[in-house]
Order: C-alpha cells, then sequence, then structure tokens
C-alpha cells in the first residue's frame, strides 16, 4: 500500500505545474483538469472499480454492490485554485483510493458498496461558484443557472459542457448515499500546533463571495485635474482596507483577492473596478453584519469619490455542521474550519457528512506552499479506511475483494 | 475641401470601435491600427504623397522636393490607449492631410518639403512605453532597448517587429527636420473655458511611469487569520489612496490605473500585486518628490503588513518647453499641457516644435466620451495650414501641387 500511494503522488505531482511558482493550475474542463480525470478512471479500472460519470462530469468509482442500505461515498476534487497547492482536493482522492487498498488488505467484503468520488469546480476558480459539481449532483444549483455561468473568458458553462440535466441513473445520483466522509489537507495550523496528523471537522463558518462594481468616469491621467475625477480605484482601495479592518474587529475574516480594471491603462483613470470580496464569520449573522457594514463604508466612499457601487452576492453558503455520529470514539482533535468543501454541500443536503484533517506543516493553502508529510498522508489513509471500514460493515477476511 | 474632412473620419470611425462601450482599441500592430496605417497609406497615395516608413513602422508623407533648408514636418499617432476615444492622435493625422489640401486649394507651392507623419505606439498601451515610435525615430530609444519590451501576453517587441535598426534614409529620418508641429485634442476644459477652437501649447509637465511591485504571500482566504496574513493587496490599497492625496495636496498628479494580481483569485490571498504609477508635475523636482513619497508611505506601510515593495522607472520624461517661435503673432490662447506627446520627443531631440490644440467639448480624453465638434476640426484644419505655410515658405498661386 505505501508504495501504491507515492506512485500515484508522483503521477499527479507534475500535471498543472507550474515551473515558476511550483504551484498548480487545475482550473475544471482544461487539459490539466482533465488529464486528472482520466487517471482517476485509470486508478479506478486498476482496481476493478467500475466508474460512473455524470452530465457535469463528476466521477464516482464503486467498489462492491448495492445492498439496498445505502451507499458510503468518500473522495474529493482534482481542481485547483489558480496557482495552488498540491494537496487541496488530491488529497482526498487519493487516500481515498488508498484507503480501498488498505481495507482489501484487511480482507474487508464490505456490506454497503463504497463510492469514490470526484467533484467538479470545488474551487470555483473558473465559474466563479464554489463546489459547482457537488451542488449541481445534490441539487443546491440547478442545470439551468449553471450554464448561465461565465468564466473570465467569457465563455459560457453551456459551451463547454455538453451534458444536459440528465444526471447518473437518471433521478440524481446522490440519492442513495447514506454516508459521506473527505479528508483534506488542513488549511491552518491547529493540527501543528496540537502535534497531531489527524483531525475531524466538526463545522464549516458560514461564507460567501460578493461582487462589488465600482464605476466612475474614464479620464486622462495627466490632464485631469484630480478634483475633476471620479476615480472608482480610490473607492476600492478604501474598501480593500475596510473591509480588512473590519474583519479584524469582529473576529471574522474578510479579502478582496480579485480584481478587473477598464480600460486598465496606466495613464487612464479607470472606468470601473470590478472586486470580489470573500467574506466569512462563526454564525450566519456575523457574516451579514461583516458583509453589510463594508458595503455602507463603500458607498459612503463612494459619495465622496464621485463613483458609484452595486454589491451583488454571488454565492453566500451557511453555517454548516457535520455528523459527530460518523467519527465517535475517535481519538482525533475535533476543529472547525472557515473553508467551503463538497462535504459542506452534501451536508446540506442532508447526508450524514464527516470531514478528516491531516495535518499541513506550513498551515497555509491556495498557494504552492501548501504541504503535507507522506507519513501524515498514511495516517490520513488509516484514519479514511477505519472510518469507511465501519460505515460500509461487512466481512473481515472475506474471499471476494 | 470640407466633404474630404468628414469623409476621413467618416473612414475611421469604426475601425477598432467597441460595440459595448463606444470607445476605441488599437493597439500598435494589432488589425485596427494596422488598418489605419494602410488607409493613412492610401490617402497619401490619393494625394499624390510617397510615403516612407521606417524599420518600426513609423510612416511620413512627403509633399514637395527637399530643397536643402530642411522638411517642416508635421502629424500624430493613429493608435489608441484601451478604450480611448476617436481624436486622440487620428486628429492630428487627419488635420495634417487636410491642411496639405487647403494649401493646395491656396495653390501653396511650398519651398521646404511638408512630412505628414504617422508614430507607431504612441501611448505605449501594449509595450509600455509612450512615445515609442518617436524615441526611436529620435534615438531616445535603441533599438535593442525596444526589442527587450514585452506586452501584456509575454510577447517581445522583437517577435512582433521583424525590422532592424535601419531607419529611413539610413541616418535616422528626422535628421533633416526643421521644424514639428501637431495639432492635437485638447484634454482639458481650457479652451472651453475661454469659448476658444484653438489654443497653442507651452509646455509639457515632466511625467514617467513607475512600476510598484507589491509581494506578499498567498494563502487561503477563508482559513487564514487576519492576522496571520502578508497581503500584498492591502498595502498597493493604502499606496494608491495616499498617491491621490499626495497629488491633492502638492497640486500635482498621481494614478494608478493598471493592477495586476497573482493569482487573482477571489478566494486566494494574493502573493503579488503589480501596480503602475503614472506621475506628473509642474516640474521636474516636483515630479521626483511625489513619487518618492509615495514610494515612502509605501514602503512603510509594507513593514506594517509583512510585505515587500520594490519600485522600478518605466520611463521619466523630462519638461519640455515648445519653441514660441513658430506660432508667434498667432491669436490663440498658449496653455500648459500634462499630456506627453511624439511632438515633446522631438523637442527633446532638439527640433523647434510647436503644438496646436482643438477644443474637447467635455475636456474628458482616453475615453469614449473625449470629442471635438467637426466646426472647430475645421478650424484646427485652417490654423494648422497656417502655421505649415508660413514655415514652408513657397509660392501662393503656382502651377504645380
Amino acid at each position: 500500500m505505501a508504495d501504491d500511494l507515492e506512485r500515484m503522488w508522483a503521477d499527479l505531482a507534475p500535471v498543472g505545474r507550474s515551473a515558476a511558482s511550483g504551484g498548480y493550475f487545475r482550473q475544471p474542463f482544461e487539459p490539466a483538469e482533465r488529464e486528472l480525470a482520466a487517471w482517476f478512471a485509470e486508478q479506478a479500472d486498476a482496481r476493478g472499480l467500475p466508474v460512473e460519470t455524470d452530465a457535469f462530469g463528476n466521477q464516482v468509482a464503486w467498489w462492491g454492490s448495492d445492498d439496498g442500505t445505502g451507499a458510503v461515498l468518500t473522495g474529493s476534487h482534482l481542481d485547483s485554485v489558480l496557482d495552488g497547492g498540491a494537496y487541496d482536493g488530491p488529497l482526498g482522492v487519493v487516500s481515498a483510493l488508498a484507503a480501498v487498498d488498505l481495507l482489501r488488505e484487511r480482507g474487508l467484503v464490505p456490506r454497503r458498496r463504497i463510492g469514490v468520488a470526484v467533484f467538479v469546480e470545488e474551487e470555483g476558480s473558473r465559474f466563479g461558484q464554489a463546489c459547482l459539481g457537488s451542488r449541481l449532483a445534490a441539487g443546491a444549483t440547478t442545470w439551468e443557472q449553471a450554464c448561465g455561468l461565465r468564466d473570465r473568458a467569457g465563455v459560457a458553462l453551456g459551451d463547454v459542457v455538453d451534458g444536459g440535466p440528465s444526471a447518473i441513473g437518471g433521478g440524481g445520483w446522490l440519492g442513495d448515499v447514506a454516508a459521506y466522509v473527505e479528508l483534506h489537507v488542513e488549511q491552518g495550523r491547529d493540527l501543528v500546533d496540537r502535534g497531531e496528523a489527524v483531525g475531524v471537522a466538526s463545522e464549516i463558518w458560514p461564507h460567501g463571495r460578493w461582487r462589488f462594481d465600482f464605476s466612475g468616469e474614464a479620464n486622462h491621467a495627466g490632464t485631469t485635474r484630480m478634483e475633476d475625477r471620479a476615480d472608482p480605484m480610490l473607492t476600492y482601495a478604501m474598501t480593500a482596507l475596510a473591509a480588512n479592518k473590519q474583519a479584524r474587529v469582529s473576529g471574522q475574516r474578510a479579502t478582496f483577492g480579485r480584481i478587473e480594471v477598464a480600460p486598465n491603462g496606466t495613464n487612464a483613470v479607470p472606468s470601473r473596478v470590478t472586486a470580489w470580496l470573500d467574506a466569512r464569520g462563526d454564525t450566519d449573522a456575523a457574516v451579514a453584519e461583516l458583509v453589510a457594514t463594508i458595503e455602507r463604508q463603500a458607498v459612503e466612499r463612494a459619495g465622496r469619490d464621485g463613483t458609484a457601487v452595486v454589491v451583488t452576492a454571488e454565492s453566500v453558503s451557511a453555517s454548516v455542521s457535520f455528523d459527530p455520529s460518523l467519527t465517535r470514539g475517535r481519538p482525533w482533535p475535533v476543529l472547525p474550519t472557515q473553508a467551503g468543501h463538497d462535504a459542506g454541500v452534501l451536508s446540506a443536503a442532508g447526508i450524514p457528512t464527516a470531514m478528516l484533517f491531516v495535518r499541513n506543516p506550513t498551515g497555509v493553502s491556495h498557494s504552492p506552499a501548501e504541504h503535507a508529510e507522506i507519513a501524515d498522508c498514511h495516517a490520513g489513509v488509516v484514519a479514511l479506511a477505519d472510518v469507511l471500514g465501519e460505515l460500509a460493515g461487512g466481512l473481515a477476511g472475506g474471499t471476494t475483494a
């Protein structure tokens, strides 16, 4: 098993990696991400696990047969943020395949069938909607809504995916899933501080994305007097600083990490600045209050700058509590997470769900600096196999695999 | 002549125009700008004016023969900023052709030859160096320096232009130019306020472009505590506000109109923000002080944000005073300008130079809102023809044209 795990990581290491930064670019339906989807199908095939793929491209490899009591699902995603790390997503998929291997080594013949899933566009790095694959599978986003999404180049999702509203098996392939367990690299320092390799999630903070459209008047950067300008860059700049300050004061999180400027010329006062706010907090009310305060300050500043600002919620996810019964009696520390995950979507859809975390020595993620030591990856596989084996039940030492 | 002028504007109106904004996208060596270069050659041909083109693509259409006393040059540029107006550049070229027509109608046979020039990449919107065509022609930028410039897509200028260091006639085609007169749409409200159609420039403010590279640490926008971040967006935002404030306080101009963010993802704290400062002032010392103050504030803030900032001067142009003898005795108001022009490059190269301005009712430029009334365009043509006719000398009522 140890050899297989390291071989899988070696397979994935070069795919979509930037030589300049060392980070990964694995955007949905682009060649690097498609290569990973093909790799997953090969891995499943090598294990004799039949793969089903739904209209959006979500994949699931099945081990065992449906016994009528529902499936146990595990897995994660293979896409990355722009210039992301190696582990966010792939760790859950690789560990799931390795956990199947380990359960087979242990001789398990699962009573319930076990599915290893790969959800598409978990990061929302292409079409702007995080967890899009799991949202479509769970019915939280409709096919029609998804088809209206466009990427940065203006390409509509409906022109990229020639699927359609039909899903695996016709009526929503998540329909018979009795439990979902997702393993993920930790995106903070809790496990490092505690000296533990593995943890379990208690909840996902509520979070969302809001688009701020600042509009002003394009003009010549040299000839236009400062007092004659309507410069939306200034309104944006103050808003970015205000968001940071409000989040610090309230103990929440607020980030402006993406911006588009028009015309984006050195010698032109911009006509438009569009920026995206990522906001998260410990309660739904705290997030709403945080965003409202930032918007209020933006509008006030716009009044002084002679600009305008319009705020649009692009996605808002309420808080999610995971099902403690799935991991009861385990020795792992229990942590909240501020990151959205497919597990959050499945939990919100009513599926009993748990998440396991593996220690990240840098605490950094969405960055080339994200890391997991191979020994901790092994510990994660063992933990995941333990949970899956108990949920799936079955005969140890059976003769079929 | 009136018909020809309006016909030329009708020719140019659709080329490179965005249906969405009404603005123009005429970047050097892109199809729209190349179409305008071909149009200029056709216009010159229709007038029997032979066209020379140098290694970079600068064009000059000659009327009359070299009499040994040097040429009188006029013209401007046909490229635009991103989403620019119709007049910045083309007004000077169209008016120069129309002025030749008018002088011929008046029966002038010029003693000195008159050249109508089109300089490439005046705006610096593609390769980042304003007035690149005139700088190459005047020797202010070397061919080797130019070939090292890259556009936003990373394409090197040397791969776009297959010219070489050779120039028209071998030794710099500007060598025998005795005077240059450029007509331009006004980029402010002075002529509107004075109720005048035409003005003349006294000087160009010193100005330049500085690149600010802010670097920090990419990280997850949800899971990274505010106090654990090194977010270069914050350092940039404070710097943009500081630049605005310093320019207001000192009566100068400072603009951050262009920004690039990496990875530019909604849910990632950026690793890098690159932003370009356009700064201008009434003296060279004032500009240097302005930029130094902004840099100092950026560095201070970077210290608090845990980020770093490096400032690189990409182009700096000293103040230029035009030659008042070229326009002596004219009734036009005299105005300074804060915008760089090819006329400034030629003046700095020692060529006696003048600029005429035509009223812009909006006062706005580098924007689709830039405008000139056709009656004012006519007044500009008459003014330019008067100046060119006097500088070129010659026989009125001659029999050849």
